[in-house]
């Protein structure tokens, strides 16, 4: 997202209506899409890109129920659920007006306060009466980011699967989506001091998967690994019960991240905007191609048997690497930043099981560290960016998730345990928690 | 849907050309789109929405095939793609000419005809010969007024699961979307007696959702419960075989929700239009988080464990509640029509089931009951609505569904049997209709 | 596609812009869309279309999952995200480049040169240096086409599945996506001879589907039937494991459908543009309803009992038995079209089985024989078709496609070996080739 860098040209049309465009001559070439359509079009990329990013929840949701046991299934479902349900109430209550407290959003001081609920236009609101005639729908800009919101959220419940409590994580996701996640967005995309710094992150490699993945590592820390995942020193794999939903998961995530990336141009009503949101589709979908490819070479030459689920958290990887700057990258550039993605995630794996830590579904490498990677990327085909700057948004971002996490993490241990019972992990979160199972009539092998 | 409405405006814009509007300007702020513009617009609204709507026939196939036993999944499966094709076939042949019959759609008259098939415009159309220039594409209507006929269809086959014979309840298929559905949407969305009576309904809780409801109501009575679910007076639960699959199917039909209300605007051609249609995706968006949290909450509180199949139709009767008028609601109130819908899904399930009625689903709480919840709701926030006026909706149309589907399964059950034997029942639908099984190779547990 | 035939009125529109438009008299009706909404439109066709047809991967990987038997599943998922990536890299190296040699897409000579990499439009372009300004920004032109060569990829890998090896089966992938596919392509859709001749295929029976048919079938003859399909004489059915899946493959491919169809039209700017894009999606719909439900009679008729993984192979050869010409047909026809091709899929598949071909799903007569069929059927409703040029057209790309695939499939064979052996077959290429399983918590029965 760039929102004071899309926002100009629009700006400038409206200021200067008398530019030298051919004014009176109708539709004839060069003459620019009406004020009403390029409203109407940024507003349909909000949506469009919405629903796609909405559509990651399932994926999310897939991918993290294909890589648990399947005692555990119904459980993460009912997580993904309920967390993006949770995203939408709370980024609604308090989330949006905290990411935009300045009103950078909207200049005419519509917001309702920094801390009220949002409020969208008036039905039927006419273009004079509309919070930001020259942009875009209150209700478009607010749907979409609202996905973002819930997107990061979404990453937390893969790495603390099969072992925390649903209530405390229910409880986090509240703090995270309500207020973690939009304060330090809006340090970058609510124009605040990181953007003010130079730090640049397009559509979130820091502000969404970064975030997350900070959040899940705190959680995973003080959570502990589960029973039996790290034993008299070795590090026992435990496969995921149903690896068709794993690839569902990833194709449906690769899909919504055209959305996700895409509409992060915030404006499709002139050439260079809907030529740019064209660059993005085609530069995200090779990161994801080179991060799968990546990950199957690797993985070929050092086990010698190619990796399913590495192949997926690689084009993940690939996804999330190119997410901070998935404009200005050529094809080629954007191939090889996703496949580094790719090939960091064959690494980072196993070293996150080195240092003890569990990560159920590979969400740490996956979103954290690629999200860093990728940040730092910027650097390479942005002329703008500062390789310091970047590092200082990751710190700053990161460093704040960290501390907030724990604080979060370690106040609902103590209040309500955050850990179910040893019984409870060897029976299943679902049988234990929900006494319910996810495939009650097929027989465990 | 509220075509009058919608077209009020273009009309005016239409018939009025010199209204002032910066006509000699150009591209300067305060220029509609132009006419061409709002067309294609309008129809791109329609063909979006519709393949949203079409997916959603995938969500009820998963949603179902997820909540029958493995011995019915193939079955259900079946079920859920061939009444979509039927709906696809049945609604051309009879079903979208019977709904428009007064040619309110298109003022000029192309419609070939009362009881005639649907026929579209030509190819490469122009302008002025377009079936209503001034609007939208006759196909882009086709397609998306289409996609709401099966929705209507996909409703019924989840309650009547695991013991209606597959050709009956196909036949009753086409009579649905051939004549009831289309026939009843007439008197409101054709332009007849209930709109003209005032009954606001914008995207169908009542002409969708409580006519599915009805439709299922009706056979679930006239068809009898599954052997073994009441016994000695009490309920059995059947605990359906895969709830991946179910939450797969609740996500696919959240995200088709925002074409099903989004679209059923009818027009993103002003700004207006737009800001309007994303009002109704962040409300939509915003009643299923309430449902499926509502639920979440009361069977917390009621059964001490969360039941992940209620939080998902939580969400799905929060969705249906919000449809009958997702505009006017502001985000709070979208919030707690929703979350009533979630809470009324709690109750009713338990309520169907003492009634001895069996809803293998869940759809008659969901789509019935929240339906007429959210075709009641629509007093709230709209002013233009009357309590009245909505509940005479709400019977007539439930009247005519129930009598009509009545009549139609009666006939069925004499002639044909709509019920499978005994010992098929007990050993599945899928070797006994079908000669085949959805999970061939995983042994039962 | 009809780039040609599309491109036509957009450059009358170019050229002569005193062709009496109202030009001075601003947005009342009867305006045109200005020329740069006309290229966001087109841009956002493409989009569109691109996600949708991506989102057919995700079709193919679950429709193939679901019938293999389980023990070959993951290694299904894996050649299908593979494929996937590899269509994306190696259409961007050399594939793009080389389908439109002449630069008959961007006629100012922005291609890099036929061998070389796709290189698209700057970031930010101005109308000016746009690559076509008087169409589509070259990223989303890029972005849409690379999805059709994937598509193409798709069809192949599920015909060889359960016994050819995952690197020869990559490697033929590369050269079908770099080489094969773009080369015909460019025949017809590049400008080409086949073009010329006034072969018709709008969006692609003959150049994706049937060239992917052919490809399949070359490979399937040169690799030999699994061990235990034809014994003794008789053809063993070997049952898919997951049919669930196969369904939810079969709806995601009928919903990408409406975008490879639909933006097929190539552009959407004008009033008949979109008209025609709506009639595409509206005639798409009903061929694939004709497919299944013709598929569901004959198959009750001929074995009492009707088939599933029949009648979803009935809808998705009604929709590539549509595609030579989802446009000119009447809704009718279409019917008629895609229900044919839902009859030849039942008698096809023994023919195939007959011939001791061993196509596990069915994709040699959905994509090849309903792909002949389709590109016949065109001259039934597009009176600009002759019979004798289809004709040609087919028999051209399908001679093409079987020597340079056999070449292939031959050379891999020697230099490498295609298929796995005995063991592994037996055991299943999951854990023989990946040391994995798809379910590893579910007994076999």
């Amino acid at each position: 997202m760039k929102l004071l860098k899309t926002l100009a040209p629009v700006a400038a049309l409206i200021a200067l209506p008398s530019l030298g465009l051919a004014q009176d001559e109708g539709p004839v070439p060069g003459v620019n899409a009406s004020t009403d359509t390029i409203f109407i079009l940024n507003s349909l990329l909000f949506l469009i890109g919405g629903f796609l990013v909405m559509w990651m929840a399932a994926g999310f949701a897939m991918l993290e129920a294909g890589l648990v046991r399947s005692k555990n299934v119904a459980m993460q479902c009912m997580k993904n659920v309920v967390l993006f349900s949770l995203a939408g109430i709370f980024y609604y209550l308090i989330g949006y007006n905290l990411m935009y407290p300045l009103g950078t959003w909207s200049m005419d001081g519509v917001l309702s306060g920094v801390w009220g609920p949002a409020v969208l236009e008036a039905v039927g609101v006419t273009a004079d009466a509309a919070d930001d005639y020259s942009y875009a729908s209150t209700g478009s800009d607010f749907f979409f980011q609202l996905m973002f919101c819930a997107t990061t959220a979404s990453i937390v419940s893969g790495t603390l699967a099969e072992r925390i409590k649903l209530w405390p994580f229910l409880i986090f996701t509240i703090v995270l989506t309500a207020i973690i996640y939009p304060l330090q967005a809006s340090w970058k995309w609510g124009g605040g001091f990181l953007d003010e710094a130079g730090f640049l992150d397009f559509a979130g490699s820091t502000v969404v998967h970064s975030v997350g993945g900070w959040a899940a590592l705190t959680g995973a820390i003080i959570l502990g690994p589960r029973i039996g995942k790290f034993k008299d020193g070795r590090v026992n794999p435990i496969p995921g019960s149903n690896l068709t939903l794993a690839t569902l998961g990833t194709f449906i995530l690769w899909l919504g991240w055209f959305g996700f990336n895409g509409a992060s141009q915030l404006a499709m009503g002139t050439v260079g905007d809907v030529a740019d949101v064209s660059r993005i589709f085609a530069n995200t979908n090779i990161a994801a191609a080179g991060g799968s490819v990546a990950a199957l070479i690797i993985t070929q030459i050092m086990y010698k048997k190619p990796d399913l689920t590495m192949v997926l958290n690689g084009a993940l990887a690939g996804l999330v690497s190119i997410t901070a700057e998935p404009l200005t990258p050529t094809l080629g550039a954007a191939l090889i930043i996703g496949a580094i993605g790719g090939i960091i995630v064959v690494f980072a794996v196993p070293m996150i099981d080195k240092l003890k830590i569990d990560d159920v579904v590979g969400a740490i490498p996956v979103h954290l560290i690629c999200g860093i990677w990728g940040t730092i990327a910027v650097v390479f085909t942005n002329a703008d960016a500062s390789f310091a700057t970047q590092l200082y948004g990751i710190v700053v971002v990161g460093i704040f998730t960290l501390i907030s996490s724990a604080v979060v993490w370690f106040i609902l241990k103590l209040v309500m345990g955050i850990r179910v019972s040893e019984e409870e992990e060897i029976a299943g979160l679902d049988m234990g928690e929900l006494g319910m199972e996810a495939y009650p009539e097929f027989s465990k092998g």
